[in-house]
């Protein structure tokens, strides 16, 4: 007898496991950034994923206070994991990653948190009073930027911190309901500490701007508020996200902090209440583009989750034709033009996201020694990197959850979290919009003084604005996709024409700013890929070939979906020799087609080489073994609904119903 | 002195109303359907509104057990009100909408539930039986069709229902695990009965394919499971959406159930166990179109909801610029572009779906008597427009809430709610990738019926092909954007050329199909657009205006989005007259910009004359007085998290953290 519909689960995602004609391991490797560094990994999701507290199980159907406390109880356990097991900052950091959800205190240490912020802008005298005690959280921080009425734009905020020279204090005070500080994470009900951004107003009554404070807002006796402030969490988010964090408000009612709580590595103010500048403008600026620059690795593993669910659930649910047989769904066009180029975004990310930690490094390291040239370059690549990515991210995520159809619906799938996790980026660091505009204006920047110099100078043109030379010089495109360079030539050919377009076109095109920071974004990207692919050559061939294939199915993708852009600046040859004479883009959607084919039996293999415990996606439908629907049953079982044969509530709501209603049926039988 | 940025708030939205230069009540009605209806809503809106039972101030923070016994007391009281107050059936439908998410009873009546399909498919004697139970609530009811391993394709279903003729008697039983029904709403804790999807399996062992039973699956007397039915909910959904609903799992061990309880008004089973065929074999296709043609309603008034609460908040946020000098948030190009095509859809959506129900019902009619030559068509377009209004809503509503920034990610919001309930809308009722599929094969079909016809006959073409005109004559375009049959025609051509293509090409496309639906929804919308502006001249000049200025910019940004086929078909001439010789897109773009500045002045009133109360809308950043900064502070007061002054698990959980960081800071400091 065949298989029932249950059991082939296993047997299909076996097969299609055993498909891989790659090293998965040699993949997985060289994603995880070394053997050491996995088997560090490895290490710390054995002993986290054994321990009780951070058990998963009830998670889907807890409130938020269960779910805070919970937060808390894990961050107790890793705090005492730390001590006993003497693990460093990076096995700290792995293993706060691995309560896959953002909890209170990764508002302590993830920029541009507590801790960052006081170690770029705090004095030496401050630091070696507050270290260890932030590195150790004797102290518990939040960064306090925001207000209930402004958000990134520090200009507006209303909060002020008058400098008393009498008591050589400065008085932090929230003037109006608008100036309450608001979503800040970790301030509602966690913090004892907050580095405060605050209106810095002199004893003349000047007011020198937005500056930072450090103001303790709980005591470390009873965890009460301090005197003058009102605080408290601001309830619950969209979609369920960010949960157990309590994004917090806070009012101050006229709070004393000593002079020593201002931030004043750079700038200060003298016991007399003279201002002091700071050496740079932008010497703060560091921690913003941080976060940034991790945003795009981040947004590549949480696409790794999701597609890895996606792709082995696709694998063994059968759709379509009698029972018996159904094909796997993943066979689909519709499906697998859908989730392979999602798997090849994961892997472009990731690759990605570790050359913009290094170009983070090197703007930083110049940074500290007052060199700001890299600044400008850093803040107009992590700016586009930051809206393309966190953008397509959610909506690549969602497509994903898509694809699974009814099952997808389900909070047991897992991919409905991840969603909603991600789904601020978009908005906070920086609105994508806001972004978008700050990113062409420094494109438009880099035209103007590309055609102020001599001429044929585009050799020196900085990475984030290497397309603009094809505005000097437009070789002939590579003619194969299977080229690499086409794409990534297209790609730029668009950034640059459309930057032309926007400095030489009075534009009314109110979409510009958006399309033409993708644009950017995407060129940049692309030159990146070309790179990378240079680098896969120290691996073997056949992992070398199957990556190669899943980064070029990235670039045509890419120009796939620009093509509104390419055929308007009419970038793209029309084919001779398709039959569709009309139809310029049929050679480019058919090598999506071929692509997606030849990547498609290394589908489960290329998502198995992100190393993903089934503890770690705990998804029902992303289950290792295949097994989804047993996992599904077991799940539902525990619904708290389920806890009584019939249901709290029937007799007060249900039955009354009931009865009601066939008391009216027979009053209407007899009419 | 000034305003602050709290008081701006209620000026800001006062100012923007009274710019409105139409009559908004005018317009409300039409919306509403006349004034009779309009009233009929408010009186009901007035009644449910005041009741407690309706409060909706706790829901963010219910639990799910919480929010199905509110959910279940809604229902009570709105069925205790039919009775006192008399309700008729629609006064009762418009109560239930109002509950303002999805709730258990609506599987009850929504089709293709319980109710409709045993009105339209079971006997007239089953009726007489049990039609006023129904009626009036005394059975309550699921209709189960999908299973654990298989969703909407019948022909895999693995529950069977085996005639005993001996006892004149089906046995209903779910052989495997992956027979198990699944998702049923309704069915998890609620319903007393449901109608089953099974495979009858005649005496001979004769499979017969699906078919329709009557199950009583609790008791009348204590809600208890009957004998050999397992039952539960099936757990939590991503998102949080439908969390009021019990969808439900059901496991059949040798269920017996009498011979009358087969849906029996076309197919039949005889006493000794002969088959009785059903005089056409689509004659039970009507629940599944009934609904389909209803969502594009459902989808613009959800729409609605979340253009509303988007348009005021972005009215009274101000952001940019120093305190003082910030501007309304809308009045950015980058939000305005963003929003007011989404007015525009929501308009769009409400006023096409009353043609879909007339549509649905010229159909019904005619299929009751035996006539289905409708049926292909409503088939096709009600597929198409399904996958169109679902996909782009659920889009929609997003871009809304990313408009407003950081708070549109507060629960407070509202949006994010609207998001999850609308959600599911893409895969149930036919996933929208298998939609797609169907709309193009019928498509293509119309091509091929066309091109064997003598000769320049399409003028008998169908509604949903009459744009495959265009392939046998192509007249010039319309010159002026301002002329809605420009942007009309130029989407029906690229709908034809793209099933032409489809025909004649062998296409490597994996995403043709998912293209071409998506141009034959649209060229459908455009046309039907085409008929509601004439029918608009019995409007007031201004409120016909404003109207039209709407529907033109829902036309031109639809062609916007289908730049990519438009231009790779060659169909939008390149236009001499912009100064942007290389790009044809450039005068559209701008008449995109000129629509939305014209029509920003009125996007207050446009959005007042959906006619929400605040109540209705629940949201802090929607309230129509535009208080948003008041009204999310009040909410963030309830948030259960801030009941104690300490938080509840600080002893257990927080204060180990930080006095062990004490301690290892001392230590750390000694060494």
């Amino acid at each position: 007898m065949s298989p029932g519909a249950n059991e082939r689960t296993a047997i299909d995602i076996a097969e299609m496991r055993s498909l891989a004609n790659f090293d998965v391991t040699a993949v997985k490797m060289e994603l995880r950034g070394g053997e050491m560094e996995w088997r560090k990994r490895r290490n710390i999701v054995d002993i986290i994923s054994a321990d009780s507290v951070f058990d998963k199980s009830q998670r889907p159907f807890m409130s938020r206070l269960e779910r805070y406390q919970r937060a808390m109880a894990m961050a107790n356990r890793i705090e005492e994991l730390r001590e006993h097991l003497k693990w460093d900052e990076r096995e700290v950091d792995i293993a706060y990653s691995l309560c896959d959800e953002p909890v209170p205190l990764d508002l302590h240490t993830v920029p541009p948190a507590f801790a960052p912020v006081l170690s770029s802008q705090a004095s030496a005298d401050f630091l070696k009073e507050y270290g260890d005690l932030i590195r150790y959280r004797g102290i518990l921080g939040a960064y306090a930027q925001t207000e209930l009425g402004h958000g990134s734009n520090l200009q507006a905020l209303e909060t002020t911190a008058t400098f008393i020279p009498e008591e050589q204090e400065f008085e932090i005070h929230s003037p109006t309901l608008t100036s309450t500080k608001w979503w800040i994470g970790a301030l509602g009900r966690t913090a004892t500490h907050a580095v405060v951004q605050a209106k810095l107003i002199l004893p003349s009554g000047q007011d020198m701007g937005p500056h930072l404070f450090f103001v303790q807002v709980r005591s470390l006796e009873d965890h009460k508020p301090m005197p003058g402030i009102t605080m408290g969490d601001i309830g619950p988010k969209a979609h369920g996200g960010y949960t157990a964090t309590d994004n917090g408000f806070a009012r101050f009612n006229r709070v004393r902090i000593p002079r020593s709580a201002m931030l004043s590595k750079f700038a200060n103010v003298t016991e007399d209440g003279r201002y002091v500048k700071p050496p740079h403008a932008k010497l703060s600026y560091g921690g913003m583009l941080y976060i940034r620059s991790i945003m795009v690795t981040s947004a590549g593993w949480n696409l790794a989750k999701a597609i890895t669910i996606a792709i082995r659930y696709t694998s063994v649910r059968r759709q379509g034709g009698p029972l018996g047989q159904e094909d796997q769904v993943i066979k689909y066009q519709s499906v697998y033009y859908r989730l392979l180029p999602i798997l090849a975004r994961a892997y472009v990310y990731i690759f990605l996201g570790r050359r913009m930690r290094a170009l983070f490094q090197s703007m930083s390291s110049r940074l500290s020694s007052g060199d700001t040239s890299l600044l400008a370059e850093t803040h107009a690549v992590t700016a586009a990197l930051k809206v393309l990515t966190s953008s397509s991210t959610t909506e690549s995520i969602e497509v994903a959850r898509r694809a699974m159809g009814g099952h997808g619906f389900s909070a047991f799938a897992g991919i409905g979290r991840l969603y909603a996790d991600q789904l601020p980026s978009t908005t906070y660091e920086g609105d994508n919009f806001v972004l978008d505009n700050q990113v062409v204006r420094s494109a438009l920047k880099s035209l103007k003084s590309l055609r102020k110099r001599s001429s044929r100078d585009s050799a020196t043109l900085s990475p984030s604005s290497e397309y603009l030379r094809y505005l000097e010089s437009s070789p002939p495109l590579a003619s194969s996709w299977y080229n690499p360079a086409r794409s990534i030539s297209l790609l730029q050919r668009r950034a640059a024409f459309i930057i032309q377009n926007l400095a030489d076109n009075n534009s009314e095109d109110a979409g510009a700013n958006q399309r033409a920071s993708k644009a950017i974004a995407e060129a940049f990207v692309a030159a990146r890929i070309g790179e990378i692919l240079e680098e896969f050559r120290r691996l073997g061939v056949r992992e070398r070939d199957v990556l190669r294939k899943l980064f070029l199915l990235y670039l045509i993708i890419t120009v796939e979906d620009g093509l509104a852009d390419i055929l308007s600046f009419d970038l793209l040859p029309r084919d001779p020799k398709t039959r569709t004479r009309s139809d310029p883009t049929a050679s480019l959607r058919a090598i999506i087609n071929r692509l997606c084919l030849e990547l498609l039996p290394n589908s489960i293999g290329l998502s198995d080489a992100f190393g993903f415990t089934d503890w770690e996606l705990d998804s029902a439908l992303g289950v290792s073994d295949g097994k989804v629907y047993e996992a599904l049953w077991e799940r539902a079982q525990l619904e708290p609904l389920n806890k009584e044969t019939v249901v709290e509530g029937y007799t007060e709501h249900i039955k009354p119903i009931l009865q009601r209603g066939q008391r009216l049926s027979k009053i209407q039988g007899k009419l």
